[in-house]
């Protein structure tokens, strides 16, 4: 593996081991140790064009509990009209010697192009609508723990499926392990070329939480909407929040999960959001720093045959 | 201890070994030691809801000379906004495994908030118009170096009282050390609460500083007050910024003191700022760090007793 | 060597001795070698009152792979209007112990100002119109390593000579060190003083590329520019814009180089900016990062002679 630019394409084989040894960091983290030796004198860099706190500060942690030195770059989109392209930016991080490059970007596609110029292992940490990979994977590390495997179970995915890059992978992760995967949402928050994507299709949550193993909430992405399809958040919560009388059309021991940061009485009911025998969100914030850990770590493996290799 | 998230209700025996064992690392910082064994493998998050450069830097330095992974988390009231609450960002950091957690916030309370809730041990950098504990705990050690103690002096908190965290919090420890504690600034800038906090109240300089061993100027906090009662800067100057002859009036070797940042010429003069027969304000923010690495160092050690404990 | 606050003044031999170092940083950082020990311990601030996210990664590669901590400290210009003094700045930084200082300013000067009052070796990061010494070391770097040496060749500086920091201190150094400089552009675009520095003046790009070794392109630094004089982007490429064009008039093997982040389009050709035959761009980067810890490690050694010497 040369970069994490999406889950798409990886094959279960590859998810595993990824989930495999994420799980073993998960433990390391669990007992306090640390292994600092795994990337010390490697260079860590989140390049981030679009501000998220949370994520870039697991990528933080991740690489530090690794012993990498770690460079955050905050490019606002007003610095990158100054003049300089996304290659030129390439070209300066292969300058650094920067080992591993962490990129969120608002367009679609931009770790991609970075990944063909830079020498550095390339992870993408969401772009656009695209993909958001480590985040999908942290979403099946956390299923697996609490249900031993991935295959046979059925997943619905809900709200705004439309503007979810981190719907995208978890669709693309949950097929490739087995899983029957569900979309639910109202028709103006799916995307047109949702049908391709191997997945139902439901327009209401009792039909598509029925007997379900794992919900799984979306974020409202208010900012990313034009004004006139814009719900009410009252009318939002009403037919596609998550509460407890929609929850109990899933199975009784569902998993209830929230990439987070979540917006609560809007698309989950804060009772449900807290309740300890279904939310697993604050699990799956603890096993994105685990996950990433395993990402750095395998990207910054020697590649096993000596075929070229890496700089 | 389990937290610092005030100093009221602090005894002044735990006030004691706290500037004891900064008084250490400050002789430490000053002979180019470090000492990184001491929070190697633990996570320092910075999480400022307000913007503070100095307190902020200060903290993250100590941190780094003890060895602690430093993080930090600036989050924007906007971002705030978006949803997340602060409950979810406690479960956030615990999914993180954070070990030690300081926070800066416009709420009064909002570190006790997040104390009730995180596993960290967390250190309040100052919330709304509470409390500053290490500034009440850097201004002690800095006078007890200068007068080898600080029970039986007197010493006068000057301006705007009404406003200043950092004066609540060295009220609270001057008292408990034995100090007799005067304030000293116009009636609109003095909390409706003055007198239940044990001091005695001047609303004019010559008074209020007559005979003091140390003067504690405050920063006139322009942006908290409402607009009409905000005095014109050199009205505010002439009764109550400390000039030469204002400091006359107190005893011939009075420390003064201020927190930073200084606005000259407001509520200090210039020449007296720079005086170094009275001012320590450099030495403040010296002791600042030794103070901050102090108490990192008691938080992060196991509790004496078996009885639970942190994780 | 106490501080590096400008190239004017640096003699031949301390010129050539941080080549020289800068030189053996390269091939360590090539060889993924770190050397953490140098630095360890010490406390490098990265105190920036203008943006300059590539400058400031580079200062803090270069510290962190010297083993240094290293603070960044962005300071607005809000935040300073709130009242604190380029000099009480210098008193919190010496009380912090703070051992290096890189300062970047619009102000030119204000780095000579802070070296007078702190303990810490102070590095100009780029003050205003004045100077930036560690872009021009790592300009005479790169080129000493495609040319074999300095002395005897032709530097052709071309742009916005007038607002460069970047065009005075590579002129100063490439005088110093025995290379014949000229300067390019219009009018408006020339300083007054410019007679003054030992440079020959051209304000066409075919005389003054005329046989030169070196074209080193300046960013068109629109934002200093006032309004009226703002030639528009299409007529300032066709006078002054370097493409093959104008390159041809130089020797057949000049080195085409370029401080970055470039306008492509306006000050240079992209089909010339990515000849690799001719364009050295990315590895000025590179070099920089070299120059940095190459200056760091001098700044931190103690002096020779015991005559006082640092804190």
């Amino acid at each position: 593996m040369r970069h994490l630019l999406a889950i798409e394409g990886l094959s279960p084989v590859v998810i595993g081991d990824l989930l495999n040894l994420a799980e073993s960091y998960a433990l390391l983290n669990r007992s306090g140790k640390t292994q600092r030796d795994r990337l010390r004198g490697r260079t860590l860099i989140n390049l981030f064009f679009e501000d998220s706190t949370r994520t870039r500060t697991s990528f933080e942690l991740a690489g530090k509990r690794l012993g990498a030195d770690v460079i955050n770059m905050s490019v606002s989109t007003s610095s990158v009209k100054k003049g300089e392209t996304l290659l030129d930016t390439a070209s300066t991080l292969n300058a650094m010697q920067c080992d591993l490059l962490v990129v969120r970007h608002d367009q679609s596609g931009a770790p991609n192009l970075l990944a063909q110029k830079v020498e550095a292992a390339v992870i993408n940490a969401g772009d656009g609508m695209h993909e958001h990979p480590t985040q999908a994977l942290l979403d099946a590390l956390t299923i697996r723990r609490h249900r031993g495997k991935l295959e046979g179970l059925t997943v619905a995915i809900c709200g705004d499926v439309a503007h979810s890059r981190v719907a995208r992978s978890n669709i693309h992760l949950l097929n490739a392990m087995g899983c029957t995967v569900r979309v639910v949402g109202p028709t103006t928050l799916m995307p047109n070329s949702i049908a391709e994507l191997g997945v139902t299709v439901f327009h209401d949550m009792p039909a598509g939480l029925e007997g379900v193993d794992v919900v799984m909430m979306l974020r409202l992405q208010k900012e990313r909407m034009t004004r006139n399809l814009l719900p009410s958040s009252r009318e939002y919560f009403r037919f596609f929040g998550l509460d407890a009388q929609k929850l109990a059309f899933a199975k009784p021991d569902a998993l209830v999960m929230h990439p987070g940061p979540m917006n609560r009485g809007v698309e989950i009911d804060s009772a449900i959001a807290d309740d300890p025998t279904h939310s697993v969100i604050s699990e799956q914030v603890e096993m994105g720093v685990a996950v990433r850990m395993a990402v750095l770590d395998i990207l910054s493996r020697p590649p096993a045959m000596p075929q070229g290799g890496r700089h």
